[in-house]
């Protein structure tokens, strides 16, 4: 039985998932669990988690763009966007602008857009298109202000969550279980 | 809907945060979970939160003032607070006299200060400041001798409640949320 | 009183893990919790858990050979698994048909292996084996269409429990404790 | 209030803990969370609490003397013993052979003795040790053969509240707090 069927997701929100071509996500507290290794050489570390990079993969396969787009500066996110396929954005100041080029780029529009995060920095862009989401434990103030919010955390499979809905909505759960 | 409002902080917390000019942070388990990763190569690393760090900018950019105060040696806490534009006191024998002088030099009283720690260490610098606030897994023995406990963990957005907590109180929250 | 008793396994799972001599093992969310921490300076680290390695180390006392096979790269798993005695095959494209090969090798039957994954990459081999063992937070595919989930998620010990039914099936819990 | 009052330990258990000179710890599990993070350029990881160091600490200035006693190789243990001021002991094969020579330097008997541990390894230790502990998330084979179980899981800080209790029974908590 797929996941979108035993989950019983709302019509609007299917109905907002099925029209999506482009799926971006912030970074920290969205792909991550928000935390930020620090060791006395000078590096950063943050984890990333296969769940998620298994869905990203998967909507790639079925047409559907990816993009991270976040405001901390670091190569640590590209490097992650560059292994699954995905464009990385980093040091954005205006997320809205950013995924404004990014559709222009694409000839879609903000409703054909879902965006993923976490944090009062995303509520813009978050207001703005098609399908606005947040994972379970965002900022209270960000949680209040979108469509839909995961079951999992950050970091923890929240982004696989959406894959899993984009990929329910458009039809594409059967065959990944054939 | 502000945070501030949903959560019904009470009002001697709402009294004592609207004093505040000056936000001290122990470091483990107050911005961390308290663990500290230990490599074969000798060095070590400790996690920060982002959410946390965007609350302790918006501190600074509503002019209260930010201090991180530790008794534990080591530049992965100096690089954290430097990230955020935050003092940094580390190696600190006497948490008492350190937020003392910092007070002296921001011409500030205790009853401005609010203090947030986790550990037996804390407790004669929390029992001085206006505003004596632990993580929600702080050590027993200090749980119960702060004005105020957070939802949150150490490390897992307790100093964020903070932050936001000072921000409502402060008269903020609408105008982030604009 | 030996772990085996008080669980109360299910009489079918009791019995096909009577039957295993090749335990194999998914790496990232199965024997780790999922995260890859990456660093700036290019490095990626996973997390393998102390009571898991015992475990496996148990299994392979007893006679049951033990394999990792994942479909990433990368030689984190090879170090973990030469640590522990264990064959491993990384950079899998067909799960399946790698644990056939190994299985021809042992001169064994697929009905004598037990495999343990947790996501949809997994399900093809899942399905050939004699017992199909899923973390408890395995992705939600996968938890449906398992003969066995454990109590514990992947890289908290649910690779533990898989070796601790077989000891147990197998008649050596009470040997253990002696 | 000090702790060891509203925790309500048993009466044996605070007639065992008032007898204590010397606490001997395991580290993986018990320490830390059980977790090896393995990095590509074959470094190894391992996450203590600062919670577990300051309680840790304590014994050490009230007169009771720490061990760690590990069966892993590494020098990480070691390097957190050194921290601590405590007595390193790894790549140890008879923990309890271990521990009976520490006992005898210190001109002890092991009634005087408090051994924490959480996997099968423990097990024949713990027998012989005047207190014999165990993290709550320890191997349920351990679990139910300890004297008494600690509230937080191996690395969350276990390891403090056996320190805590031993503060306590031996009379030393009301000072702690002054």
């Amino acid at each position: 039985m797929p996941y979108s069927h035993y989950r019983d997701y709302p019509a609007d929100i299917l109905a907002r998932a099925a029209k999506i071509r482009l799926a971006c996500f912030d970074v920290d507290g969205t792909l991550t669990d928000g935390r930020l290794w620090l060791d006395d050489a000078g590096r950063e570390a943050k984890a990333f988690n296969v769940h998620d990079g298994l869905g990203l993969s998967l909507l790639r396969r079925f047409g559907i763009a990816v993009a991270f787009v976040t405001a901390r500066k670091g190569e640590v996110a590209v490097r992650r966007a560059n292994e699954l396929g995905a464009e990385a954005h980093i040091d954005v100041r205006d997320k809205l602008a950013c995924v404004s080029d990014i559709v222009s780029r694409h000839s879609l529009g903000l409703e054909q857009v879902a965006f993923m995060g976490d944090d009062i920095v995303d509520l813009h862009v978050l207001r703005a298109c098609g399908l606005a989401v947040a994972p379970a434990n965002a900022h209270p103030w960000v949680r209040e202000r979108v469509h839909w919010r995961t079951h999992a955390n950050g970091g923890d499979g929240a982004a696989r969550e959406l894959c899993d809905l984009l990929l329910g909505a458009q039809g594409h759960a059967e065959e990944l279980l054939a």
